[in-house]
């Protein structure tokens, strides 16, 4: 691509309304604009990338012998009537009438119109497995769209569903998907873990999250040091000590202290001059099944997930202040296990087991209670794992690791649907005996422009994107520093067609403009291999060649650049 | 691919919601399912075809240096307000709210998209020229979606679009684009024309159309025999033989005779025994600039868009019935040019002046008017050519040619937009004076599925489909007969490899089929080459190989298949 015949565009100063790197990386390297809220124009140079995102998908969902489909983002209500989301889904789901006044929707996901194709022309087990993919347009009419392609609205998004006769093969295909996602992610050039998640509202019984590691990511990533465990910080198990609970023995009684105005673990702990580890951290959540009070020691962090599967609950989240005062009587950080109404619902993490002299919310405002202990003065309902993992952590799968933690983004989500929708949409197929049996779903997700942005969010630095080789819009660029010198265009022209003629993606920066516009903008654009011909240099017979991962200029002979550009991307990996 | 895991999804029965062939056949090949009116699914077979026409178009595309692009399906109201399509557009374009109650639309075309994208990164003539192209999904809310691909409303569409400092420069790429469009049909391995059309309500000063010949085709395209002139009817033009008026010596007066009931050329003439070239049809069309009666001898046709174009008007189309009778209180077919009222425009072909003594209505019920002449008895406004063109006219171009009719259907058009969109949405640039000039803009669209469609009605037969190679979804497909046979199977498989290795799509057919079923799909899918493996045939060391576009077996021996079936198809042409 000669950039004298391309829309560029890039731009010097930082956007004011992209929060985030990567959406104010994508704005200045010319990759996208804004439309709408949520809505982007990809621009010449963010297509190269999508389109490099969406091949490797593509190559490996193929060679998974997944199927490519192609399914309207416009999707008739009836669809989802029948499965029960039109009223589940909320506000997301864009809703539209058409000329005839008929009901449609932006498809958010196809689940619905997937199952629908396939109880068209699926009715024996015959025809499976089989998985399903497209690569294409969605919308979701989230509420506050924002960080670029990270959260937009219209987006594309590879979505694959998978159709099995039983919970075996559905296992079969999970965990070749779960191969072919490393795979799709490696080829990216791309450090992530693929986690478990948890998979309750789902509906489905195993669900794992692929994460891009970046400090800027949104979710915490739990991972051993030692062997693979990995989860997000809502799975995240961790090997608990499990001791037997205190004795109470010679224990006085519990005791109110005056705590006036203290309400977190530090303030108490610090006012009482005690340990944190001490304290017995008492917190209210609201679940499907009611409110509930949950005790843990003051040194760990209660995990609403948790809380919601020791209850067996469908959701659970924490109460409101307000709730808290309605339900107790007394503000969030003075509430204690102890002497609370009767019926309340109480948990404890095994963690209260260790504490054989606790203090903790007196439930009566301004004071706390001490000489509190588990079993004597309260009695949970279960004693179970609620703790949020924590760092060096001792690893739930192996003897000697420790759990670390790092920041990623959700890239991508593979999970057992089950029967959820092949029941509620009738899809059947009669399998060997010619019995009817609904049929057990797979899905899988990968967001294309997310897994962009997060490249960029995990390769950048000051002066712009740092491309791994094989998402870059070019593997090299060419920069002749003097645009009015003909001998100079000559040789760079040279150049770009030797390695064009090898294959690669490579552009020619025979724009007129001045070689510090050309050279910054070769490092905002993040091409990982700059070939930079000068007059002084090209008169020693030299080009000054940089690899943009790394910095350092090289000179290199004119006769041998070719050939070292090559190797130095075949370093940088192939796409 | 192996259809053993495939989702094949054939059927044997002709679909009752298809019209027409191609639709017919999209559907039992298993490409394409309905999900509401104008809505599909892309089947896998479906998707196969679509990549490939797709693959061509951007493949020639970068090649003319266009840009690709990609732009949102969901636009902002505003843009189409600022352009004046908010209200011009009428219920095709979809508008709908999002949930922050703002107007949005589902994307009908892209102009205002694309002059919006342009102008917030374009400011110097230095700039262009450009060529942005995407290939995307579209939605039109068409009252009456049909024939499947042909008229959906959610369809994929490449558009592009130009932009010029000048109309020379426009001129440049419109003859590129039209080069570009001529590869990618002739690569798709279609046969077609790429026709003049009239450029009328677009607003630019020149249009083309590419027309896959087809008898089922909806338009007329008319060509020369043996120039390269090609128009649509519409905008056809034909050598004419331009009389001088005639002579009225010796002419009696117009005189009425009684023709009770007879309205058509035919009915009159053959009533009153004359030739019908002597009759002086007269019809009426309502105009932008008002009504209007047009003339021609009774042979020939009148072409509504040389009526717009002699009247200076932007549009034509015939009065209805009850227009007509509150016109000039009469019926059709008993109008006629002589005593209508004063003011009343009248125009005429070239032909009537060939006409010395006609007949023509009588502008009162059941009367006709005979020994009726131009100039004396009636005077034109205009006498020009207002014919359509007809078989055997002579060609406007050349002097031996004549003109030959095929029926086509429209798959791509290219055309100059000028400044329409730049001057209402503000997008300029400075010269190289420095002066600030509209943006002259070209447009070049491409329907996508209607292309394979296209294809498709240009090529079948009572068995299916018959794929140009360049479009089939498979190049090649391996059926071995009898699936109990391992040999068999076995020897297949081996081909299989080989093809697939040879870098060609193949389908194996291991299907537990009967073999009736196997051969009937392999024909139905329009597979170009098929390699049957019987056991007489393997036994005997040959395998039996089919062109599905000559249909006659011939028997090759196992060691040469091979190199015979990479032999026909690249006689059968390449992507």
């Amino acid at each position: 691509m000669k950039l004298s015949r391309y829309l560029l565009a890039t731009l010097r100063d930082v956007p004011k309304e992209a929060e985030v790197t990567s959406h104010q990386l994508m704005i200045r390297a010319g990759m996208i604009r804004r439309v709408a809220s949520g809505v982007y124009d990809l621009m010449p140079t963010g297509v190269r990338v999508i389109r490099k995102v969406e091949q490797i998908v593509r190559d490996e969902m193929n060679r998974a012998n997944a199927l490519e489909v192609s399914l309207p983002v416009v999707q008739p209500a009836e669809l989802w009537q029948e499965s029960g989301r039109w009223d589940a889904y909320g506000r997301e789901l864009l809703r539209f009438r058409d000329r005839g006044d008929r009901d449609f929707v932006l498809g958010p996901t196809h689940e619905e119109v997937i199952t629908d194709l396939m109880r068209r022309d699926v009715s024996s087990y015959k025809q499976l497995p089989v998985n399903l993919y497209q690569i294409h347009t969605k919308f979701r009419d989230e509420i506050r769209p924002r960080f670029g392609l990270m959260r937009a609205r219209e987006f594309t998004m590879k979505d694959a569903y998978s159709f099995h006769l039983d919970a075996d093969c559905l296992d079969r295909e999970f965990r070749s998907m779960v191969d072919t996602y490393r795979r799709i992610f490696s080829r990216c050039g791309l450090e992530f873990r693929d986690v478990e998640a948890d998979s309750g509202a789902i509906g489905g019984s195993a669900s794992s999250e692929f994460m891009v590691l970046a400090d800027s990511g949104e979710d915490a990533v739990i991972f051993c040091g030692t062997c693979d465990y990995a989860a997000n910080l809502e799975k995240a198990e961790v090997r608990r000590d499990i001791d037997a609970p205190p004795e109470a023995t010679g224990l006085p009684s519990p005791e109110e202290v005056p705590t006036p105005g203290k309400k977190s673990i530090d303030e108490v702990s610090g006012f009482l001059g005690i340990d944190p580890g001490q304290m017995i951290k008492t917190l209210v959540f609201q679940t499907s099944v009611g409110p509930v009070v949950a005790c843990i020691a003051g040194t760990l962090e209660i995990n609403e997930t948790k809380v919601k599967n020791a209850v067996g609950g469908d959701w659970a989240h924490l109460a409101e202040p307000g709730e808290v005062k309605e339900l107790f009587g007394v503000e969030i950080g003075f509430v204690g296990p102890v002497g609370l109404p009767d019926g309340t619902r109480i948990i404890a993490d095994y963690s209260v087991n260790a504490i054989s002299d606790g203090v903790t919310g007196a439930n009566r405002p301004d004071l706390h209670l001490r000489h509190v202990i588990i079993g004597r003065d309260f009695e949970p309902a279960i004693v179970t794992d609620l703790a949020s993992a924590w760092k060096d952590a001792p690893c739930p799968r192996c003897d000697n690791g420790h759990l670390e933690i790092r920041r990623g983004i959700e890239v991508g989500h593979v999970f057992k649907l089950g029967t959820k929708y092949s029941e509620s949409m009738g899809l059947t197929v009669l399998d060997a005996n010619g019995k009817s049996q609904p049929v057990v779903m797979g899905c899988y997700g990968i967001g294309i422009g997310r897994t962009a942005a997060a490249a960029i969010e995990q390769n950048h630095d000051d002066s712009g994107i740092i491309w791994p080789r094989p998402l870059a819009p070019f593997d090299a660029v060419v920069v002749p520093l003097d645009p009015k010198n003909d001998q100079l265009m000559e040789a760079a022209a040279g150049f770009y067609d030797s390695l064009c003629e090898a294959g690669l993606d490579v552009a020619l920066d025979d724009r007129q403009e001045r070689a510090g516009v050309k050279l910054t903008d070769a490092e905002l654009l993040g091409v990982p291999v700059r070939i930079v011909l000068g007059k002084r240099g090209y008169e020693n017979g030299v080009t000054e060649v940089t690899v943009r991962a790394v910095g350092d200029k090289q000179e290199i002979p004119l006769d041998e650049t070719v050939s070292a550009v090559l190797a130095l991307l075949d370093e940088a990996g192939q796409a």
